[in-house]
């Protein structure tokens, strides 16, 4: 557990009491005397003076008491900090929108600044006439807004090998969601005019690693955009600022940042980073390529080993769920190692390729409990248990991994990453 | 027009050109010469060197190149700016999410820094037994996602009175939209067991003005919720840090910030807000009190004072749509001040008292034109024209102009907010 982690863990812990009251109530604690504790409580020194005016900063921050809620990165994993990755907060996460400061990241050689009014995306190859189109062209296209997650295919790659990282923002936290703004690839395409023949496409960025991935036409006239907006603003530098390609539900790779080309072809190209790495080495020798798809997966988000448990009772426990092939259909938790399941409620928006939050009211007796998630999807999908997906596809295979997470709950309320045959 | 608008809007114009091609191609301009361009594309300097790591910062920041899309506010508008207001820049949102730096403020004593260790809600009054929470004692209720708008109730107050505002940023930038996680208030008001006869809450502030006001049980236990979170993390504290009240679709004061204590009556407690403000005087002398909602109300967004339209032929028309009252119906478009009607197209994901996206296209002569956008919800409210609105209310009721704007668009393109008759 980080310092941070563990500073609100006992600060929670030191003002929180079991309660006496049954049902709900047991989430309270302290009604009994609050008649009293109401006429006398006392004014806060900030009820006393005027606060800060608007505007400052016209650009606003988040709460300084909510510094400890930030990306981070495991320095060991990567040689450098431009090809890295960087962490989601997922344990101090609310909603299903990441806020765009909080968006995982993952750079193959660093964020470049790119002048928008110099940056152009060119489609070209097999297509009648090929297009060039400046950001401002592409905003004057009709546009749509989509909730969608991208969540990176080495989201959980250390689970998979056994490594056990024992905080939720590193074994889940290469996964965020926003609201998109962009125009539907098909319709720039339309501008292009396809060829009879063309079957794939190479989505190329404008970084220094010229990051370039192969995608099939299908999912090109399905519903794959070319975004220039996130949560109401121009996308961050770091998502591809600014324009990026956005494959709905297929691994965060594919949805190539500061877009600058796609090519149209009848074969997919073989980049490095779908032939080199990307792919899923099966215990045959032979390797899956090309397994864009994020299947369904979710976690149990509190408790965490952020934030363990802090007392006896009732308990209301939430998590996350998402599938890239559709909307959530259901959630079953277990509380002992998936022996037994029950159906958890899910909330908010329930949208397609997005995040779906899940509750269920848990009583905890005291004593060691594993916690677990399983989703299924509106395809009928059943999220696979580590053991499974090993049985599958042996455990050289890194990518993709989305098993059921086991949170070993201590009679000390301490929560453990297990992995559980 | 501000000096960062002209500044963006004649960039723009620099490289804007009308185009030859029919249909959407209208909309991009240089397809005929990209083939040869595409070969010649030279290599930017931002492809040919490492750029910025991850997580730098940990909570990331807009691009450098996005500077102009702020809060502003009106110096002359207020004494101060501890109370006072500041506007979302619309004029550069896309999609239903406001971002969490730029959703817009009213604060009647400035910001409270609020320590969250410290603060507590009490509810007290016609209840059976008084109760008290922490921060994470709410917390630790079940929770639920919802996507809504919130608008002063004076946004547009100087319209009403017929000043006319020229930017898009301050006739309509008193109102933004978030996701909102928090714990629906009904069950908080049943921890505390509601007595017989209680038909009325007040929802108190824990800022310098103890800014307060009276609010309907029903409304209570209908959607009003006690939220802790916007847009995934925990509030801005000028959002109300570490909690407020959401009363979906009502006007922004009555959503009480650094909500400290609801009390439970029988009768609204005629406060500050609530009488000598925040009430619409009619003709007859009388004043209209407690209108709470936010009614019908849209906006073309795209062309707007900001961003003239810099050619002619075809453009797609952008604006937003919202009701407090449920969701939105259907938008109508006017390209001649309300004479003749087209149906808009409505975009992403249509929810209750949130943000609809529409658009339509529209073919510009070069000639003078009068756009109108009307929206109708689902109840079957018409928004009003402002003759309308005046007729019915006069010209000194300020609060809740929710008419239907007209935006010239002068044959140079410029567009200028003006009043019809």
């Amino acid at each position: 557990m980080s310092k941070d982690s563990k500073t609100i863990a006992s600060s929670r812990r030191g003002f929180i009491r079991q309660s006496l009251f049954g049902g709900l109530a047991a989430l309270v604690g302290r009604s009994a005397a609050a008649e009293t504790t109401a006429t006398k409580l006392s004014i806060p020194p900030w009820s006393k003076q005027l606060g800060q005016g608007v505007a400052n900063p016209a650009y606003g921050k988040p709460s300084v008491f909510e510094k400890h809620v930030v990306r981070r990165f495991l320095p060991w994993m990567f040689a450098t900090q431009q090809a890295a990755a960087s962490f989601t907060p997922l344990q101090d996460f609310h909603g299903i929108i990441t806020p765009n400061g909080l968006f995982f990241e993952r750079h193959h050689a660093g964020v470049p600044q790119i002048d928008p009014d110099e940056h152009k995306l060119v489609i070209h190859g097999m297509v009648d006439k090929p297009v060039m189109f400046s950001v401002d062209d592409l905003k004057r296209f009709p546009c749509v807004n989509r909730v969608h997650f991208i969540e990176c295919a080495g989201n959980g790659v250390l689970e998979q090998r056994s490594a056990q990282l024992n905080l939720l923002q590193f074994t889940h936290g290469l996964m965020s969601s926003a609201e998109w703004t962009g125009v539907p690839l098909k319709l720039l395409l339309r501008e292009a005019g396809v060829r009879k023949g063309a079957k794939w496409l190479l989505a190329e960025g404008a970084d220094a690693a010229g990051l370039a991935r192969s995608f099939p036409m299908d999912k090109a006239l399905d519903d794959a955009l070319v975004v220039y907006a996130q949560n109401g603003e121009m996308l961050r530098a770091e998502q591809g600022y600014p324009i990026r390609l956005l494959l709905p539900g297929w691994e965060g790779i594919a949805n190539v940042k500061w877009l600058r080309r796609l090519e149209v072809g009848d074969r997919p190209w073989e980049m490095r980073e779908e032939t080199a790495t990307y792919t899923d080495l099966l215990p045959s020798g032979k390797a899956r390529q090309y397994t864009f798809i994020q299947e369904a997966k979710s976690v149990i988000t509190s408790p965490c080993p952020e934030y363990p448990i802090l007392h006896k009772g009732l308990h209301v426990i939430q998590g996350l769920a998402w599938s890239g092939e559709g909307k959530v259909k259901r959630v079953d938790v277990s509380f002992d190692g998936g022996r037994n399941w029950q159906q958890a409620r899910l909330k908010g928006p329930q949208l397609d390729k997005s995040l779906t939050r899940f509750e269920i009211d848990w009583q905890w007796n005291g004593q060691e409990a594993l916690l677990q998630s399983r989703v299924v999807d509106e395809t009928g999908y059943v999220q696979p248990s580590l053991k499974q997906l090993r049985d599958l596809r042996g455990i050289n295979s890194m990518y993709h991994n989305n098993s059921i997470q086991t949170w070993l709950v201590h009679p000390s309320g301490e929560v453990e990453n297990v992995q559980i045959s």
